[in-house]
């Protein structure tokens, strides 16, 4: 390149972005791994609930049926109250007492999340999470630039509100405290009931919001279990739910419940985002409530998973090797198995992926923060494979491990 | 109230806001209004299509058809190639040429304009957009508090390109041009070939992008008109589009064309905002357009609204007082009319929906700066009624201006 050349390279003008924009480095975890469909594959990996347990013939004839019946069905219209009257419902089934008024219909979890970081989170403000942290929080996070304060989590009782007191003692006010106090991802863990009040005094005494991820707080595996947070206190917790996994993800519908002053915020947050507007997925979904099915199915998926669960856990004993340790999850969709000292998950998930066709991810990826034994450990996802493929992948895992010791 | 409880009652804590959301005021303008579903209005106030015109009946097969041969329909995903194919067909019809991997799927034409906010400006940062703006756009750019600067429009070829360029040659650098090439909202009017050409190259020399709402641009009216701005720069133009206004609100699908390189950065902040995977609206609109029915579709509305513009233009000439001014739109679903001096539409619009029975929207909603017309102006809808509607809304509404007068 000749000298006039470069200069003219020079003087062209570049595109300025957001500072976030600007400073944000792409994931450094192939997301196309965790996305394999090669046949054969056993995928512990995602989140993923299983297609087959989708009502899917049934919202497929309601889908048409709404068509057939109402061509307002498509147009622009506010979010239907029939939905909002469904999940005040649904949330009562939870032990929360809430309102229509007090609830926003979302495009999911994630946008429940997204709006609320929205109207709480400045800027390069303060945020206080878990050190192991549901992994699509952290693009949403990196978008504030964030001074994140982060708490350790114990694997049997969860999120430690000591540290939270600690912080809050002396002298913090994060935005807001995320929380997931059922089926945490990644962990699986539920957070004991003393926890739980505590937490919510925490929030109310201190006037720091906690932000409640219920989103796997539907698929409970047990006779008894506390409600979440929301239940314990209706003015500093704010929280999240969806239809993700307990109908089907591709609907994109979930909500939120928070104070009214607050879902006025909230509104213009939404109506910046992709405007505040009944969508069809919405409008299924209010049908499918409002015919009664949603109380069966859940009956349906919960049974279906504790048994996948089970299994899961009984493979995990068998063929695991000694010094492994995991907790038996209450709820959710995820089991978090630690490995002795000698093992490092994110250098096997290749050879797992290769040798043994089974994916996982690797601890790891979950880190905003110091967790020293995430390196040898690893997510395990119970709810996306039939129980005969949950035990076969768990055997396959484990000769691996057998040999990579 | 005694002091020992106002004491009580300033020692209880408060729930801390982002700044723009603890600044942001509720809008003065009733949507209730707008939304009147009363009886007998005539509502040209929003800029909806007309549900008798969306394909429901195919949509609603299309639908139960797709959940009847494919479970995965419903489930987690990347973003449908099929439909980001058939968005690359589209968008070659209005005389653009782009890749699917330069395409990122949106929620509707309003999260496209949020995402590309999102990755470009900066909380307080500048943005450049007409005086006269599309109302959505106010929510958006307030949770920004950004410094606006303004420039005003001609009612015949758009945008005043010499104010921006003056505005560029004086240091300016906004983060971006926010434009309307065809079927201006609120104005309806399309900006001329010169225009474009200069505003495209002015976005190159300075290094200033434009973000084109193409929101109405499939809605042409004549049988020439010249491409949209994407078309003329592939770099510094970022095109946003939507299936709302063509196909149907509710199914909140749209897209971006931008670089790659914005591209990536774009779906981080879409992964941020509501996950970036496959809806079932998409899905479905993918299917749509795979069976080939778009572009009968497009034909066959452009056909009736144009009948309801040239309805509408009639019926103004007709019953609108001597001095009131339009302009023929030859693109989109508005016709803005100024009225005479002694007009205040904002004051007349309470007087129409009770004694005339028609919605229309008062020119003043539209400023972001000073307009001086726009008080005595009103935007109509001319896509939402039948033709024998708009004839009958017109004339009551001419008989109110006589008596307003």
């Amino acid at each position: 390149m000749s000298d006039a050349t470069a200069r003219t390279a020079t003087a062209e003008p570049k595109l300025t972005l957001a500072r976030w924009a600007a400073l944000v480095a792409p994931s450094s975890f192939q997301d196309e791994t965790l996305h394999s469909t090669q046949p054969g594959m056993i995928s512990f990996g995602l989140g993923d609930p299983d297609p087959a347990l989708f009502p899917a013939q049934l919202l497929g004839r309601l889908a048409a049926e709404l068509l057939e019946s109402d061509r307002y069905a498509l147009q622009y219209g506010p979010q239907p109250q029939a939905l909002k009257a469904g999940i005040v419902e649904a949330m009562a089934g939870r032990g929360v007492r809430c309102s229509e008024r007090q609830i926003i219909l979302t495009g999911g979890a994630q946008q429940g999340l997204s709006l609320l970081a929205r109207v709480l989170l400045d800027q390069g403000g303060q945020a206080l999470t878990e050190a192991l942290l549901y992994p699509d929080l952290q693009p949403l996070l990196a978008t504030y630039q964030p001074d994140l304060l982060t708490v350790g989590s114990d694997l049997e009782t969860g999120m430690e509100v000591d540290q939270v007191e600690a912080r809050l003692r002396a002298g913090a006010r994060p935005a807001f405290i995320y929380a997931v106090a059922d089926g945490h991802n990644p962990l699986g863990v539920s957070m004991s009931a003393d926890k739980r009040a505590r937490l919510a005094g925490l929030a109310r005494r201190y006037g720091v919001p906690v932000i409640e991820d219920d989103v796997y707080g539907f698929l409970q595996y047990e006779p008894e279990y506390p409600p979440p947070l929301r239940a314990l206190d209706d003015e500093w917790v704010f929280y999240v739910g969806s239809f993700s996994k307990i109908l089907a993800p591709a609907l994109r519908v979930g909500w939120i419940v928070a104070p009214e002053a607050l879902v006025a915020k909230l509104t213009i947050a939404k109506q910046a985002a992709d405007l505040d507007v009944a969508t069809f997925s919405q409008r299924v979904v209010g049908r499918y409530l409002q015919a009664g099915q949603l109380a069966a199915h859940l009956a349906l998926i919960r049974d279906e998973y504790r048994l996948r669960r089970d299994v899961m856990l009984r493979a995990l004993a068998r063929h695991f090797p000694a010094g492994a340790r995991w907790v038996r999850p209450t709820s959710g969709v995820f089991i978090w198995v630690e490995l002795p000292p000698q093992f490092d998950t994110a250098a096997l998930l290749p050879r797992a992926i290769k040798e043994a066709g089974v994916i996982f991810i690797p601890g790891q990826l979950f880190c905003v923060a110091d967790a020293p034994a995430a390196r040898r450990s690893l997510r395990l996802n119970f709810s996306n494979c039939p129980p005969e493929r949950i035990e076969q992948g768990i055997a396959r895992l484990g000769d691996l491990l057998r040999q990579a010791a």
